[in-house]
């Protein structure tokens, strides 16, 4: 079994050495990529090809892992060729995946190939983080489960991971915005350290430091996060009637006007 | 050392009985109440005085454990006959626990009582439950510590404790909120056991018991979150400035509004 990577970023390095060290052959291309990008797949001992088409032919299971802007270009110019499972892991919505898919379905994509939708759930980093696939070959991806990674098939169709994604970035950047808007008032008033003990008691043992964590990392991805919540309110937008839209978004819209504000502000 | 309580409910019931199994002796009244409750206080095993006033004065602790609408009327007619430490344990807002205190030492509250904001954290009947307290003498009642309570002593300023508890009331009513919208969006997708399996990989490992159990108690309680979301939104009016107060409060408005559709709906 051939693995190929289109990208080599934190993902695919981090995924490559798991497989390396299962005997996987792994392979990628770094044509036209940064010099740090070039060193990262030295450093992880995958093979490198010339050519990005020559990947997407020789790898049994593609895996597109590049970025949510470049997915669709990534899976039109070159997922188009594979000729076994091609796998976009980009984090992209539900939208843009069946747009790759039909693209494919529409353009010849060979018939003994296959797409499959895959989202990424916790760092790449952790022990805990999952991959979750959907669509009819995401059976070939789980038998990765083998081979050092942890991947988790969640239906046949198209689309239901990446919905997956898109609906726990409801939850976890509201429950953000919340947090953001709670220790603002607490720490205000100078009882911060006490509600973090306090609220700790009923929530898990590991509440302050997930939410610190959070609230660290909103203030560096704040102008992003305030973007996704543009995909979250269209995905909500698709998924209800006009005349329900506005009480079932009601938090999400806060959510985007809180992200909104601190966009603007020093934090 | 002798503790009375007056109201007796499941606080009064739940701590009488830790308190007894410790060797402390415990008194109530039951005048004028209902006839479950006075069956209450006799299944305790605690001493029933013939009346408020008695129990006041006899107290070394006397605890107000009611409702949120009667601690103000209970504190300015039994607590000011303290003659040691009066405790409100009915999760007042903090403007009501200063209006007791100010009530107390504009009336003549005996210059060795004193008067203590107290907070119960998580359900009374989970092992995990902590009194949170604040006030002068605060520390009188972290003695309890030892006579099987759990007592948390977080700072001498009449206020604390209630302002901690809104502060946490915030974020765990804005959560709920959140995960109402999650879910919601989930089920009619046909993707909710899928979501709970995804957000509990990075979550706490208890995410979907606490969650199922935040939604299912939500059903029953949609209209007393709904007005205690106003006490909510009257606190942060008091923390912020005008020009502030739109950003600073946009999730607990959106968590009003949340339960406030909740409220007109079947749900």
């Amino acid at each position: 079994m051939r693995i190929g990577f289109i990208g080599f970023g934190e993902v695919a390095y981090t995924l490559s050495k798991k497989l390396l060290q299962n005997n996987v052959e792994v392979i990628t291309s770094t044509k036209g990529r940064s010099k740090k990008t070039k060193q990262l797949a030295i450093d992880s001992g995958v093979k490198i090809l010339p050519s990005y088409e020559e990947l997407a032919k020789q790898s049994d299971i593609l895996i597109s892992a590049t970025s949510p802007k470049t997915a669709l270009a990534i899976a039109k110019k070159y997922g188009i060729l594979c000729n076994g499972v091609f796998i976009d892991l980009n984090n992209i919505s539900p939208e843009n995946t069946k747009k790759i898919a039909n693209f494919l379905s529409e353009n010849n994509f060979n018939p003994n190939s296959s797409f499959v939708d895959g989202i990424i759930i916790g760092k790449i980093s952790s022990t805990k983080s999952t991959i979750i696939v959907s669509g009819k070959s995401s059976d070939k991806i789980a038998i990765l489960n083998n081979y050092g990674l942890n991947v988790k098939v969640i239906s046949h169709d198209i689309g239901d991971a990446s919905t997956i994604k898109m609906l726990r970035s409801i939850y976890t950047k509201g429950v953000t915005a919340i947090a953001y808007e709670t220790f603002q008032a607490a720490e205000q008033i100078g009882l911060s350290n006490e509600l973090f003990e306090a609220i700790a008691i009923t929530e898990s043992e590991n509440f302050q430091f997930q939410t610190k964590s959070r609230l660290n990392s909103l203030a560096s991805s704040k102008s992003r996060k305030f973007q996704e919540m543009d995909e979250v309110l269209d995905f909500l937008n698709s998924v209800y009637d006009e005349d329900k839209l506005e009480f079932n978004s009601c938090m999400s819209k806060a959510t985007k006007n809180k992200f909104k504000s601190l966009k603007n502000s020093d934090f």
